[in-house]
């Protein structure tokens, strides 16, 4: 099963794809979409809608997974975060998947076990799981990367209850 | 020159489509896209992609317009608003319309003349302007024709600016 995790922004969503098989993690590709200060918004959530379809129509992931974002820092702030999430979760939905959401305290949880972790504990988590050479940078693409972790482990246990799996 | 106004949300997005010829303003249509709170966020944004997708292809017009919304409740609030208003900008922006934003102040200002007009005297100008048998229902389909007539003032201005109009 290959799931795509998305920390969606305006000027930089990251994303991160790992493909589960049995109990085995493993990563597939992890990158950010940019888009540039000097770009009206409306042609930065073009860009961003344009590259995603792009992104899923080449690596075919047929699970996504997003952050819930209710911890902005302000209402300006959640506005922004809200227009690119809402156009990547469309690309998402638009080519099929299923789409997924986690608090950061499920993130949290299921990437280092503790709802409370620091940020570099789950980056270096994140590295450990998926055996990167380094934490990948920016912290957009990391906490894509955790986010996908976490859809695929609430996948593992779906597939346990159900008796599927053969670890 | 024919312009939408949007007044974007989750569950209802209200929308009106005006005609300006010289000086004059006519109404072409005016009603609201809901989703019901019983569909999953996902199936919603991408419900109101495709409902406006279809208004914009029907009425064909040129340009876009849409609030800015800073001034949400809370960040709750302002993450699910953002999330419609950036499916709603990726329709027109996709369907290759010109995207104009304006403030609530703007809005109140070209349609009242009075920057801080209730809403009840935003939504009696709108019904005068444009000679409609009643203020629209819900709030948001008003709300839609009040950005709608600020951008076609706009233009007005623009066109007078450059010596174009007749009127």
């Amino acid at each position: 099963m290959r799931v795509i995790g998305i920390d969606p922004g305006t000027a930089i969503t990251g994303y991160g794809i790992i493909d589960l098989e049995g109990n085995r993690l493993s990563v597939v590709a992890y990158d950010c979409i940019t888009t540039q200060p000097t770009m009206s918004m409306p042609s930065r959530l073009q860009h961003l809608y344009r590259q995603l379809e792009m992104v899923l129509r080449h690596y075919r992931p047929r699970q996504f997974a997003v952050e819930e974002l209710f911890f902005q820092k302000n209402v300006r702030t959640a506005l922004a975060v809200g227009q690119a999430r809402g156009v990547a979760i469309l690309a998402a939905v638009n080519a099929g998947l299923a789409v997924a959401e986690y608090t950061p305290l499920q993130v949290k949880q299921a990437v280092v076990g503790y709802g409370r972790a620091a940020k570099e504990q789950v980056q270096y988590m994140v590295r450990a799981l998926l055996g990167l050479p380094e934490v990948p940078r920016p912290d957009d693409v990391a906490d894509a990367l955790a986010v996908a972790i976490c859809h695929a482990h609430y996948l593992q246990s779906a597939a346990r209850i159900r008796g599927e799996t053969r670890g």
